[in-house]
C-alpha cells in the first residue's frame, strides 16, 4: 500500500501579517500538484499559537471548501478542554475527516490527568482524532500506557502523530499496537524509515514547497527502495538540513514563499531568516 | 524597605471544575488576613492555560472588584499578540496596576521576534508591564539582551518576575539594570536569598493558604536576618519539598481548599493529588 | 555486502568481582558460536572505567590470544592523552586490527581542543582507529567539523562507532563522508535501519549471549528485508526493552551469566540487577 | 566563624605540556599571599582526568611538601575502586587532612552501587572524605538517601563539596545534616549566599589569582554584610561571567598565569582562550 502523505501547511501571511487567502490558494495549488493526499491546516507549521480563534476557524473553512479531494486533517490544538471540544465540533462541521490534537502544553498534566484531558474531548465529539506528540513543543512524551488505555477506550481515537524524531518511540509506538490506530511520522527525514518499519505514511512540511516525499511514497510502493532511498539522501535530507539553519519554521514559509514567487510576510514572533539562511534555501529550492 | 510579597492566586474550582467565585471570596480573605501587597490572578498557578477567554476575564474582573487595597496584577499571558494586546486593554480597564505577561511558548521564536513580540503589545496598551521568565513552561530564557533592549525602549516595561529557579540568572538580572525595573522572585523557597541579593520581592504560592513569606517580609524589613532564615528553613522549605511531592499545581490547589475546609475541585487536566502526597501537606499545615 | 557485527565484550567477573578468564573463554565459545565478525574487548559494556589498567592489558592480551579468527578491536579509552597511546600502542603489539578511542569526558574540551587530543594520539600509533561518539556518557556529541577535519588529515582514522542512538546524527555521518571511513552501529535495536542507510555495520551487545544481530544480518546479505525486520521487531527490540530496565550494564552482565549457566559477579560499582528486572529477561533468554 | 577558602588548584603546565613545578611554587605564593584556608591540587579545576597517575601522585607530594600551613585537600578521583583507594592511600601517607572523591562518571551507577563504591572506598583508608557533587562533568546528581546512608555508616566522611551550581539542591544538603558533615560551595558566585546559608565555606577557583573570595570570608565573620556583598556582585560575579567566556578550566589557566606573569601552557585537549575571551579578562585582573 501506497504510504499516505499529509501537508502540515504554512498558513500564508501578507507583509502586515494578516492571512492572505490569494496565496492559501497557490499552496493548495502546490499540493495538488504535488498529490498530497491530505491537507492538514493550523498545525505547528500553520503556527496556531500566534492566529486568533477566530482567524482559526475562518482559515479551517476556507482549506475545506477549497481542498476537495484531499483528506481533511483540522488542527484544534488547544490546552483549554472546552476550547479544544469547540474546535473540533466546528471543524466536523465544516467537513473535516480528522481532528489532530496534542497533549496540554505550558503545564505539565500527569498521566491519569492526560487521559481525562483526551478521554473528555474524544467523548464529546464524534470525529476521527489523531493525537500528536511532539515533545519539543510540549515538553514531554505521551506516556505508552495512556495511549493504549485511551486505544481501548476510545473508537475515535484512530491515529498519532509523532513529531518527535526519535526513531525508537516511534518504532515502539508500532509495536504497542493495541488496536487498529495509523501511525504518521511527522518528521520528513525519517519518512522513508518509518514507512519501512511499519508506520502509514507522514505528515511532512517541505510538502508545503516540493513534491519529493510523495515521491519517494510513489517509489515505496512499486518497490524501488533504492530509488526512494536516493531521494531522501539527496533531496530530503540536505533540505531539512537547510531549513534548520534559521529558526523554526520562518523557513517553511520562506520557501513557500518562494515557490510560488508570492510577497509573503512573518507574523510576530516569526520573522524573515536571515540572508545567511536562506542562500542554501534558493540553491536548493533551484533543484525542485 | 519591606520587600513586596504578592500572591499569585490560584483559581478555585468546584467539584465539577467551574470556577468557584464563593471559594476565591475566600481566597481573598486569606490574602488579606496575611497581609499580601499584591493579587495576581490568571497566572501559571492560576492555570490560565486551562481556562477559556471568557472565565479569564471573568475571573479578573471579580478579583478587580474584591481585592480592594492591594496591588493589582493581572495574568495576560497568550503567545498571540492580539489576544495579548485584548487582554492587557481590559485588565486596564478593569483597574488592574500591571498586567503580567510571559513570552510566547510551544514554539520557540528568535531573538528579534521576542523583541517584537512584547514591543507591539508593550506599545499598544499604557498598563505597565512584568515579563515573566519561567523556562520550565516556556521552554527557554529570556535572553538578557532582549531585556535589556526591552528596558530601554518601553517606559511600561516595569519589572520582571523570575519563576526559574536559577539564582544566578536572577542575580545577573539585579547587575544588568540598565534602568529601574523592579525584580520579583517567583520561587518562595529561594525569596530571602533573593532579596538579600536585592530583589524587590516574590510572587509566592504559599501565601494562598500561609502567611510565612509575609512575615519574612517584616522581619526582613525590621532587619531581623536570623529570625528570617529559620522561617525559611524551617517553615517554608518543607512546605515547598511536600508541595513538589505531586504534579504542579494540584498541591497548591489541594492546600488551599484545606486551608478554608473546602470543597474545591481540580480542572482536566489537573486531578486531585494522590494520599501518600498530601500526608506531608496535612501535617505541615496544621503548624500554620 | 554483509554487514559486520562486533560484540561489545562483557567483562566476565567471578562473585567476588575479580575477573574471570574462564567465564570469557566461555564467553568468546559464544561469539563464535553465533559466528560475529569482531571481538570489542574494554568497551563501555566491558566497564573499562571500573577496571585498573593492568587488569584492562591482561583482558586485552587474553582476548587476542583466544579469539583468533575474529577481527580484534581494543577499547583504549582515557581522557589522558599519554595513556591512551600507550593503551593503544600496547593494543598493536598484541595483534588488534583496531583501537576504538571516545573522546575526553569527564571535562568536554572545546574543538580544537578534541581535534589535537585526537590528532595526537592518531598520529602517534600505527594502528587503525574507530572514533566512539557516545554522548550519554561523554555528555556531548562529537561535531561534524571535527570528523571531517581528522578524516582529512589521519589516514588511520578509518571508522567511526556511533552509539548515540539518534538516527539522524548517524544518517549525517552516512552523508559527511569525506572520505572512506566505516560506520557502525552501536545499538541493536537500531541496527537493521542503519545498515538499509548504509552503515558498514554494527556493535551490539546482544551479541554477548544472542544470535539475534548475526542472524539479521545474514538475511540483509540474502535479501530478505521482511524476515530480518521480523528479528528486529519480534526478537531484538523486546530484548533490548527488557535490558532497559535496570542500570546498564548489569543486565548484559545477567543475560550473559544466565546463558552460559554462570557464577557471576558485578564489580562495584555494578550490581545485580533486581528480581523484578530480571524475569522478563529469563523469559526472553529462554527463547533464544 | 569565619567560612573556610580553600583553593582547588590548576595545576601549571609549562609550554610543551608537562608539569611546571616553578609556577607551582608561584600558585602556593599566590595562595598564602591571599591567606586562603586550604590547598585542593588534583581537583577538576587542576584537569586530573588529563595527567597521568604517576604525574598525579608526584604533584600531590609536591603541594604536601610545600604548603604547609594550609590545610591539605587531596583529589583521588576514580571511577575505580581500587585506583581510588590507592590514591586516597598514598595521600594519607604524604600529609594529607582529606580526600576529595566525586563519584563514578561515564557509566552512571545506580544508587546501591554508589553507595558500596563510597563504603569500600572510605572503609579501606582512614584519611577524612569529602564527597563531590559536580553534576556537569558526572551527568547526575548525588541522591540524598545515598548521603544520608553515608553519613551515618562512615565515621571518616566529613564534608561535601558542592559545585552543581544549584542553590537549593545546596541549601537541602544543609537541611539533610544527619550528622555533623561539613559543606563547601564550590561556586565561587554563589559564595556569599552559601555561607549566609550555612554553608562552611568554598572552594573557590578565582583564588588562584586573586583574593576577593577570602575577604569577602573576612568580611563575613566581621559581619560587614553590605561590604560582603559588594565584593560578590562587584568584583566576583563579573570576574565569573568573563571567565565563562571560554572553555573550561582554561580561563583559569589563563588568569592565572597573567597574575604571575608566566609563559604557561595549555595541556591537550585544552586550548588557550581565544583573544576575544581573554580580553575582558586582562580588564577585570588589572583591577585585582
Amino acid at each position: 500500500m501506497r504510504p499516505a502523505v499529509i501537508t502540515p501547511m504554512v498558513t500564508p501571511f501578507n507583509p502586515d501579517g494578516s492571512i492572505s487567502l490569494e496565496m492559501t490558494e497557490s499552496l493548495i495549488s502546490n499540493m495538488k500538484k504535488f498529490r498530497v493526499d491530505g491537507a492538514f491546516p493550523m498545525g505547528s507549521t500553520g503556527v496556531f499559537p500566534w492566529i486568533t480563534a477566530e482567524e482559526r476557524l475562518k482559515f479551517l473553512q476556507f482549506v475545506a471548501e477549497n481542498a476537495g479531494g484531499m483528506d481533511l486533517y483540522a488542527g484544534v490544538a488547544s490546552p483549554c478542554v472546552e476550547d479544544a471540544i469547540g474546535m473540533a465540533s466546528r471543524s466536523e462541521d465544516m467537513g473535516y475527516d480528522f481532528a489532530v490534537l496534542p497533549p496540554p502544553y505550558y503545564i505539565k498534566p500527569g498521566d491519569e490527568g492526560l487521559r481525562e484531558y483526551y478521554s473528555k474531548i474524544l467523548g464529546s465529539v464524534d470525529i476521527k482524532f489523531l493525537i500528536y506528540n511532539i515533545p519539543q513543543f510540549t515538553g514531554y512524551y505521551i506516556p505508552f500506557k495512556v495511549l493504549e488505555n485511551l486505544a481501548i477506550q476510545n473508537s475515535n481515537f484512530v491515529g498519532i502523530k509523532d513529531s518527535s524524531g526519535d526513531i525508537r518511540y516511534h518504532e515502539r509506538l508500532l509495536r504497542l499496537k493495541t488496536r487498529a490506530f495509523s501511525l504518521y511520522q511527522g518528521q520528513d527525514d525519517l519518512f522513508l524509515q518509518s514507512v519501512l518499519l511499519g508506520s502509514d505514511g507522514g505528515v511532512c512540511g517541505t510538502t508545503n514547497f516540493a513534491p519529493y516525499v510523495v515521491e519517494m511514497s510513489r517509489l515505496v510502493e512499486s518497490g524501488k527502495l533504492q530509488d526512494a532511498t536516493s531521494i531522501q539522501s539527496e533531496k530530503i535530507n540536505p533540505m531539512i538540513d537547510a531549513l534548520k539553519n534559521d529558526d523554526y519554521p520562518s523557513t517553511y514559509y520562506y520557501a513557500f514563499y518562494k515557490s510560488i514567487n508570492g510577497n509573503g510576510g512573518y507574523r510576530t514572533p516569526m520573522t524573515r531568516p536571515v540572508n545567511s539562511s536562506t542562500h542554501k534555501i534558493d540553491e536548493l529550492l533551484r533543484q525542485v
